[in-house]
């Protein structure tokens, strides 16, 4: 991620972006062309809409279809690709694997078998084994991660920094239990960590203790911390907020966000900045 | 909690159970006067039953009558007290205070304005400061709390105590950050952790995950740790968990229950170990 993508780069055919839904393919794929780069994107049936790509040359593809996709790469002479944006978890039953990739199934039978992460490491193996390299998305285009500082017009204040630093902190302890992607903090303490539920259940938890009562939020009073956790594969599991995020995290009553910088892909900076002022709330990046 | 009791013990008077909800402070005064130990109940009004202590001396208060409260121990010659039983977060403004409670408020005005460990802290302090000793429940009636080993029929597997280390090395990890009483953990990792939601909601969190298909369980699988934060004051904050909280695990489908032996409350040992049964379910207790 944060080496210089050019040595790792085999560089002889297009980068191919394997794209599943969201914002981020697209975007990535316009900073990529707006870098000289040529593309081949393979976008993911029921996740990617291959419209989204302008005049990149887009092949669509489910699942069970990576055997012609290989042999697409091959005749493209890909030899760098990058995976980009969110997949509903699959099921192995609902691969229907066409008969090329009949002899890749074993591979995935092995990976289903672990958790996501696992899955994932198990996808950049087979990419890797077979000669492909598999770049983070932020190689390509950093503009898509948390920059250093403030994203819109309000940063935090010390009071917020404090708990934003405890926060990380306790992010930092939880990464040997390979959990806690985000914490909030609040009232002096720690007040709720995600574990499986994900980041927007456990925003939507707080609001609901704030609803209830349970908890007081003061102006200024409540933070969301967001970083990876140490060893995490940043190339294909780089932790993501959006828009989304933030309004959930403005109506649960909380003054705002602080992400690892260069470690958390955000998307378009300046949409993200724009929503953060007009929600009231500060995003703020802490190397 | 585990040193001598006698050693610290006052004994001039009876020992007073200052009482909440709940079927712990009848338990606890069963037990002390089956040791012999005369008792003076002062039942807060609201939430504990005042026929619940049997042939007990037992008075009624409101929290707002602490002043006579006093009195009343110091015509008693009481020396040593225990708190015990669930108050609901009472507010400063409900306290109604009687007069001869009036010069007190400056102190709980103080300790009102933390969390719930600073108020409890602020409880203890007042009574020390005043030449009470302050008993913690498991030092008057150890039975309390969990014992070492299996509390019903059902131990936990290999493969569970695996689960289970791995739980209590997370609630270690969190204590220096005076959060995670509890945590819960499946299919080979950490599925929620415990902050300002409570236990319970905790638990039902999981068992959404599970319904809601983003969990799957495998026979066996699914544990809850519990123990108390290093440093929280295991006098008048001990961890618990009853009947209710077994219910609940046993419907989100998780296995069993692991707690730090003679450091968690959980009431009559045989009537949880009875219900662990009947539920199915292991409840430990770890050294």
């Amino acid at each position: 991620m944060s080496h210089d993508p050019s040595e790792s780069w085999a560089k002889k055919g297009p980068l191919a972006i394997i794209a599943g839904g969201g914002d981020y393919p697209p975007a990535l794929a316009r900073i990529a062309e707006g870098r000289g780069l040529s593309l081949f994107v393979a976008a993911l049936e029921g996740a990617a809409d291959p419209s989204a790509f302008g005049q990149a040359d887009v092949t669509s593809y489910r699942l069970g279809q990576l055997g012609r996709l290989l042999e697409d790469f091959r005749r493209r002479d890909v030899a760098d690709l990058v995976l980009i944006g969110s997949l509903p978890r699959p099921s192995f039953a609902g691969l229907r694997p066409e008969i090329s990739t009949l002899k890749y199934l074993p591979h995935f039978a092995r990976a289903f078998q672990g958790g996501d992460d696992h899955l994932l490491r198990g996808v950049v193996q087979f990419f890797e084994e077979r000669g492909f390299r598999v770049h983070g998305p932020a190689e390509i285009a950093p503009e898509l991660t948390a920059p250093a500082g403030a994203l819109g017009r309000r940063g935090a204040t010390p009071t917020q920094r404090e708990l934003i630093a405890r926060g990380f902190s306790l992010l930092s302890a939880l990464s040997p239990f390979d959990v806690g992607q985000a914490a909030i903090l609040a009232d002096h303490r720690v007040i709720a960590i995600e574990a499986a539920e994900g980041t927007d259940a456990m925003i939507r938890r707080v609001g609901e203790l704030v609803a209830g009562g349970r908890l007081k939020l003061g102006k200024g009073d409540g933070v969301l911390v967001k970083a990876p956790k140490e060893g995490q594969d940043l190339r294909v599991d780089m932790p993501a907020i959006g828009p989304e995020t933030l309004r959930n995290i403005a109506q649960a009553g909380l003054a705002g966000v602080a992400l690892r910088a260069g470690r958390v892909l955000i998307g378009d900076r300046g949409r993200l900045g724009t929503l953060a002022d007009q929600l009231g709330l500060f995003v703020e990046g802490v190397a």
